[in-house]
């Protein structure tokens, strides 16, 4: 099983590449077995031209490696926080993709204004706060996950499997690690949409019945949609 | 002949992806054997890398399935009713291209401002108004179809072969299936142009002797067009 | 001599695909043997996938068909006087690439503000003025070609070889077709990044004294550069 | 060692155009061999198609050819003063890559308001002042050097370790020629990301803690990242 997760994971990572989502080494991508308590996660600063499937990295939720001879991504303990907070979740994707991460700096939500976007996410896609100095020079990318989680306060993170970061970028989840480059593919296109429709219209909007409509016919007991 | 539509259809639909209009698998395009009163279309949620000729949905103008063993697309409706509506066209798409999408979000018409569009378009390519809650909460892919025919009213779809659904994106139409995957790719681009000329000149027009020669010359009884 | 005038002609237009400037059949290239005052062209409305160097037409600077078996560009008309006005050029090309074509529909001149500019065009790239509907309803390649000239009067074209025809597209030209077409390329990626430093910094402007720097160390007598 | 050194800036030249930095010749890349006082740099005018490493040109701090038949890049006298001023730099890259070159012509730093910024420049990428009529008529290629060794009084080039030239576009460098590359596609990454942020949110900013730690955590004594 773990040799299978390994392997999904290698997947996932290299198609973050070919859609396009990714520069040098600049994201991330890892899964769950939640029987295990184990999470196997890209390894740290390599490049995707040269990474096998034996050099994806095994840790418990604690962050101590499991398996492999590699140091795992520095962004591990943002994922670990993720898994931990967000149950339902399998696998975790972190990118620098253009827009979405264009949308972090700006320091704002990705408004819900399309149907593109109602069919993956109930909502807009929420940005976190300022981190404090104090959480800026502590455990960095441990109260990373912590914003994000906080953010989330209120808010189904099955119904909204992504979020923006603040002045870094975008993070995104799914059932496994497929799912969460599938949802950060979605991210920045729906980003990149709603960046040219409000320079079109600043004062876009959508009607909520809409988003619910193309929301639950997707999601949830009722799904029906296939385009 | 079903045999041909179906692979005319097929064909329309990879035509899609390799214009670089669809992610995924949001668009789909579909065609219509008016002297059997049938439609060949896109089945639901299938991958394009794995899609054959057979895996083409035949459904009569009721939407009753006559061949295939999947289910049509889920926009199989909103089809059914354009070519009810519109008894000229041959083929229809639907796309979620990135800068139509974003006009349709923005909730505006694309301004007929250059010869690209007016060689295609007599006119602005027309956004339809804001679905009612009944409308999105009833038979919600047919009343697409309906507001796109309400948009039309006093407008000639065979002069103006395309749409914007608000919120949500572009529809198209023609002569058949690869004459609509056409328009879908003019509106593509005249949309990401329009976009860029107002970013330069918020008040761009053009004169309205140039949009009639240009379409004139290419349509109609004394068309001579050819670049 | 002719049999190498279309071979050339033949591959600036298959240049003009593999650039990225046009999109289906949305352009044309031609070249003129000054000393036979003849011009061959691309053909009328075929595809850049079939085409052969035996499709390109050979005409007559008053337009008549001397080789071929195809009809020649209807854009003809336009590059013939061009041709006629502009003596030291023997290359023309025309697209609808999609930030020149912003410009054009924007109807504003692209102003020289960065090097890559002034390295090639002496002075900010003209837009043509309205046509009247005269003009247009008249004979309208040629009149086309008319405004282009008249908007040349105190300019001199080789130092700036390309313009924008209002709400319609660039026109390029050089010392053969592939120049124009190279000319077409520049002119495209000057566009592209003035719309961009325009919406950073709506006042960009360039100091006249380095527009002059670049274009006469790669132009005229004294010229020395490359990079 | 000589050999070695025109391999890599030989292979550098042609990463830049990998990575879509470079038009035709729009581009160059340098290395300097600090024990002999040797830089190796692209010829003047060559395609990057037909170039080989034999082609590459050896000259020394004064700009004389040391070794290699072609004449070295018009770029030339600007490199070396850089090498001259920023002793312990090993490459130099010079492109006109869109978005970077888009706020060159803006005339504006390119601010750190995002992490992917963060982890490669300690500050804004800074933009030259306008050149006098004189250092533009004298030795202009020199005195670009020259407003570039300006703008970095109190700055560290290694922790900056690019430039836009005003009007012109990037120079960027690093402890080698591959370096220089890699330093040149982070700039036109971060120009392009920080001109959609500035569309979204005209007043974005960033934590200066958050600067410092992005920074540091990949640079210095206390370096522990990788993605």
């Amino acid at each position: 099983m773990i040799r299978e997760l390994k392997i999904k994971v290698f997947e996932a990572n290299l198609d973050l590449v070919r859609h396009g989502l990714v520069l040098f080494t600049w994201g991330n991508a890892s899964a769950i077995l939640r029987s295990e308590g184990l999470v196997a996660i890209k390894p740290s600063g390599i490049s995707y031209e040269t990474m096998k499937p034996e050099d994806i990295v095994v840790v418990d939720l604690d962050g101590n490696i499991v398996e492999g001879r590699r140091k795992p991504s520095s962004d591990t303990a943002t994922h670990l926080v993720l898994y931990k907070a967000f149950r339902g979740i399998g696998g975790v994707v972190h990118t620098h993709s253009t827009f979405a991460t264009a949308w972090a700096q700006a320091g704002r939500d990705i408004p819900n204004i399309g149907t593109t976007h109602a069919d993956y996410f109930s909502d807009a896609i929420p940005c976190t706060r300022t981190m404090t100095q104090q959480e800026i020079e502590g455990a960095y990318e441990e109260e990373t996950g912590n914003v994000i989680v906080e953010r989330f306060e209120g808010l189904n993170p099955e119904y909204i499997p992504g979020v923006l970061v603040e002045n870094h970028g975008p993070f995104s989840w799914g059932k496994d690690a497929a799912d969460a480059v599938h949802n950060a593919v979605v991210m920045e296109q729906v980003a990149r949409m709603a960046c040219i429709s409000y320079s079109i219209n600043p004062s876009t909007s959508m009607n909520p019945h809409l988003i619910t409509k193309h929301f639950y016919r997707k999601h949830g007991a009722d799904a029906y949609y296939g385009q």
